[in-house]
């Protein structure tokens, strides 16, 4: 038996990756991530690992497939083709090595997000065991939903979506986007109030500016009152990822408002440096962005030794959703979860396995393998994008087959 | 005079922005980022710039031309294409635009970083002035070039590049990258000393880790002796960029080497990050990467007020390091030019201009307007790398006439 594991231990090679860019008909000019996706699809001695990229689908093909530029400007596919896939080490090493060989081509953490969770899901179906197991833990602890939703155009639209998300038995809602902060102080304060009454007292309302006020601490200094009055949970993303200086002038500010940001981390050292220098109470890291499952579980590890919060961003499809909660599954304390509450049909036909709220609001991973997702590749054929890309006659990428 | 003026003042608009991806016959596997090209040609008025952008060519293009995907992740052609270019405010409106509008398309900078220089390029024609006068210099001083090779594969190669380097009147070299870190402490040393035998005394050393070290700080420290005992200018990139608890312990270590870095900054506020807290004296700004001129500006001006020496992080052609010079040419005290020594013969052939170095071993820009470089696009037809994406069967990019 000990002479079958070795073999088996040496057999496991990446056979093949595949990506597929899908999308509504129509995008929007809107804050709505799940107007396309781009999923990732690894193969590996008969099994099937699924991710999916939180970015630009045709920028990240490219990075992906483009010609080499120079040592450490390698497309993404020089480090992954052909690796063995045994244990977790062998992802980490891959993550590695596409930092070492690929830290010149900036799009390449948008697009070894979806290789590192295709790659989780794959050896965990291998070991059939579910992700967070291999990460470390013993468990998955529930976590309390937020309906995550943009705000309304104008705050009647607000109060109309806050009354809808308190219908649904949410506990926790959060606004963002939209309108919020471009069109003057009285316009802000009439959404916080609409979404504040039409959600009542007891219900969590956080918001999202969505880093519409850039550096500007003053900018944000002067809703941190009316954020106060409507008891907002947090304050989230103010200014542009890295603004260190604005966002501790802000958490330093009174009335006290909670801060969070992270989503736009690519990598672990800046939401290490978020954590570190950014006065922020809860880091929010989307998988698809940050490098994948790798590199959000030494954020989830950092994050509890500093005693900051970890939440994940999701906004898009189940199988998002489930990459983003494995890296914090197991601590019992980080027990919030952003919930995409108005998908496009795309995202939510992308699985046809869903993660639904029990009668708490809650939500839990099962003990499913891998991301225990069954990605649903008949429905998705309708929203596949068609892509060829040549490069002097030589065709690079096309579209594969689902 | 004035009605004509006003006029003129809305009459140019952005024609067209014409990507062009180069490269050599055969791309090796070694730090050489000159190699291949990504070329930005714009047209306005009759008037056409030219930019770098220092960046994946194939992935760069896509960020340019793909479909949109959400409000924060537009294709950066959205910022661009029809707006108007008259005078400096409009470079910084579409440089804000692309910002906005691309926030989430990881790629975004280092492509905006070829547009931004083409504006400036293409503004400073218009108006007939240097492109350093329009960023508010009264007039543009001598820089001390540094010399910047990769070193050898064996200290005997290093050896002799010293010789030769020294031999062409370099005051200052660089040697970086190759087998540096990768093979221990004694070839480092080694390589070490046989660049400061070859070069001399009086000849200025630098040393370019290229983030071999990750996040070590120890890898770093115990080379520190070492470098100390070579009389090492600088030590350049020991750690991956934002790494700033490893940096600051780095430079608060004995001996004192004074720490280099900057390159991998891809917008202003992480080299306002690595200014302020990684310990840093030396900030490398490329601006084929950092988002072009206007950004670089942004970090040169910050650097005067933190007493940080700016310098130009440039490995490709001499459209690449005038557009690195200008951000930082009025200012007296920061007089070091990093400068390539090992051209590929796509670097050279790019400009029929050159920056050649004086009797002093100095470099100074011109009074030429925009980039005072003239392109030339004959010798560059036999590095042109043809390249087709098709979405839905629809051509989004073909490689444009030259």
């Amino acid at each position: 038996m000990g002479e079958v594991n070795k073999f088996i231990k040496f057999a496991m090679k990446i056979e093949s990756v595949d990506f597929f860019y899908l999308s509504m008909p129509e995008v929007l000019n809107i804050g709505d991530g799940s107007q396309d996706a781009l999923l990732v699809r690894i193969r590996a001695g008969g099994i099937e690992g699924w991710g999916e990229c939180e970015a630009s689908p045709l920028t990240s093909i490219a990075s992906y497939v483009c010609p080499m530029s120079h040592s450490a400007c390698k497309p993404l596919k020089y480090s992954v083709e052909g690796m063995e896939i045994n244990d977790t080490e062998d992802i980490i090493k891959i993550s590695d090595n596409v930092h070492e060989n690929s830290f010149d081509l900036l799009q390449s953490d948008h697009t070894l997000s979806g290789i590192d969770i295709a790659l989780w899901d794959l050896l965990g179906k291998k070991l059939n065991e579910p992700v967070y197991k291999l990460l470390g833990y013993k468990k998955s602890y529930p976590k309390l939903l937020y309906a995550s939703q943009l705000f309304g155009e104008t705050p009647e639209e607000t109060f109309e979506k806050a009354v809808k998300a308190k219908s649904s038995n949410f506990k926790a809602v959060k606004f963002g986007w939209g309108p919020f902060g471009k069109k003057g102080l009285e316009n802000d304060i009439a959404h916080l109030s609409a979404a504040r009454e039409g959600l009542g007292n007891d219900i969590n309302l956080m918001v999202d500016a969505g880093t519409v006020w850039n550096e500007s601490v003053d900018s944000a200094r002067i809703r941190l009152p009316h954020l106060k009055s409507v008891q907002a949970f947090w304050l989230e993303e103010p200014f542009i990822n890295l603004a260190l200086d604005s966002y501790r002038q802000l958490a330093e500010s009174l009335p006290a408002v909670p801060i969070a940001a992270g989503e736009g981390c690519s990598n672990f050292v800046q939401a290490k440096t978020m954590m570190e220098y950014a006065g922020i109470e809860y880091i929010q890291i989307d998988t698809g962005r940050i490098g994948g499952i790798t590199a959000a579980k030494k954020v989830a590890d950092l994050a509890l030794r500093n005693n900051i919060t970890y939440v994940n961003h999701t906004f898009t499809s189940h199988l998002a959703l489930s990459a983003s909660l494995q890296p914090f599954a197991g601590i019992e304390k980080d027990n919030l979860c952003e919930y995409p509450f108005e998908l496009k049909s795309l995202a939510g036909d992308i699985s046809k396995t869903k993660i639904l709220p029990d009668d708490n609001g809650q939500v839990n991973l099962t003990g499913e393998p891998g991301l225990g997702i069954t990605v649903d590749t008949q429905s998705l054929k309708k929203y596949l994008v068609d892509v060829e890309i040549k490069v002097n006659g030589k065709q690079i990428y096309y579209t594969p087959d689902l």
